[in-house]
């Protein structure tokens, strides 16, 4: 099999994607929510239709299309204008994936922008715009690789037992799918995981000062734990769910 | 005083920065050294006489000047070449330094390229060109900050004593200007928090799988720590010096 499609592989991805996702959470959490950041058109000569946060966020994209980041089956942009790659091609292992058109990044970025990060960071507009966006773009990328990454899952999970899933895809039947890639256990393990590292990241380190503020507030594990069980996982299994819905249509 | 230069603020700030290196590090560290990224024009047609690594820290760089982060004076460009900032200017606190020119981020690449990621990767070539490339893009700006930050600690212990300072500015006495800016127990004491950053940044923080190999190799606490004894410490202090002996000169 290929080895993206094995469970211990892919488990491992989304382990230090945990480590990345905590850590730009908290370094986006020293700021503001600073929502001029995220208006659309609000400084139209720089930015165009675009937020400056998004301004940002596709001139990262088109950099990162030259260094060919989304030739990677598990890459997924958030726009669809970007340049095609400059370096050459690599030749990767053949990509597991059937094709198909599954990106919920328009929703990620929503989803980000009007809930986690007036979740997670204090209201109000500390003039940190350009920081904050720079965190936003690094959280975003980290996001959407996570929630897409389900696509992996569903393949890997498809291949243990195809005739059963076939059925279920066959006839449409979203419930069955959900509760067959459904693994509550691991869901558990990884809300449990996802805890110890937040807290264990948050945590002021310093020698022999108890009590002094460190200057950096940072983030409550247990908010980190509710973006998790909340989202992060509701979102990866419909990913999951799409992408078999598309596998026999292809 | 100016609120940056508060010694406490100025102490609050080198903690955070910590948190980003140690975990920047850990970040590249999953990669090889991959040393293709960091040959001048390896592929003249898509970056000209630059690396691919200095390529996109280029085109990152362009991205933040037009969001005005180089007109903050606590970050410095590692290009000359940048287009002016495209966002309304900010007004900052008014600038505590004074005017200067001092700016390593030329030797701290150098160094960052032939030294630390020689001494945090794995030697060899995983085709993750792009990737190790955004990884040593968030490194190289965050110890470029750290570094320069020096400017800020120079100009609050000159004011804390401006005769002494003064005296030894005006005999060019870089040794002493050296031992005057030198706290022993508060660079111990760096050292030995950075160590318990790493060590607690690095672990595997699976339940119950114990001795299990996570799959990410991540950094030593005494490669993290030697790094900071032997390359960012100094080189603040370099930065202090090189300021203090221009401070007069104005």
């Amino acid at each position: 099999m290929n080895s993206q499609l094995l469970l211990e592989n892919i488990r491992n991805v989304l382990i230090r994607l945990e480590e990345t996702i905590i850590f730009g959470l908290i370094e986006r959490a020293q700021f503001k929510t600073n929502r001029v950041i995220y208006t659309p058109g609000a400084w139209p000569e720089a930015t165009g239709q675009e937020s400056i946060m998004g301004f940002l966020l596709h001139r990262t994209e088109c950099n990162h299309s030259l260094l060919r980041r989304y030739t990677s089956p598990d890459e997924h942009p958030f726009f669809s204008d970007l340049p095609p790659p400059a370096l050459p091609r690599l030749r990767f292992d053949e990509n597991p994936l059937l094709p198909n058109q599954v990106n919920l990044n328009r929703e990620i970025r929503e989803h980000y922008e009007a809930s986690i990060v007036p979740f997670i960071c204090q209201d109000g507009d500390d003039s940190q715009h350009g920081s904050s966006a720079v965190c936003d773009v690094n959280c975003l990328q980290a996001l959407s690789k996570r929630i897409h990454y389900g696509k992996f899952v569903a393949e890997s999970k498809y291949r243990e037992q195809p005739e059963a899933f076939a059925a279920a895809i066959e006839a449409g039947d979203c419930g069955r799918l959900h509760e067959m890639i459904t693994d509550r256990a691991t869901e558990e393990r990884v809300l449990r995981r996802v805890a110890r590292k937040a807290l264990n990241y948050g945590r002021d380190l310093d020698d022999g000062e108890a009590g002094k503020d460190c200057g950096s507030p940072k983030i409550q594990p247990e908010q980190v734990v509710r973006v998790y069980r909340e989202w992060i996982i509701p979102t990866t299994k419909r990913v999951e769910v799409l992408y078999l819905l598309e596998r026999l249509r292809g």
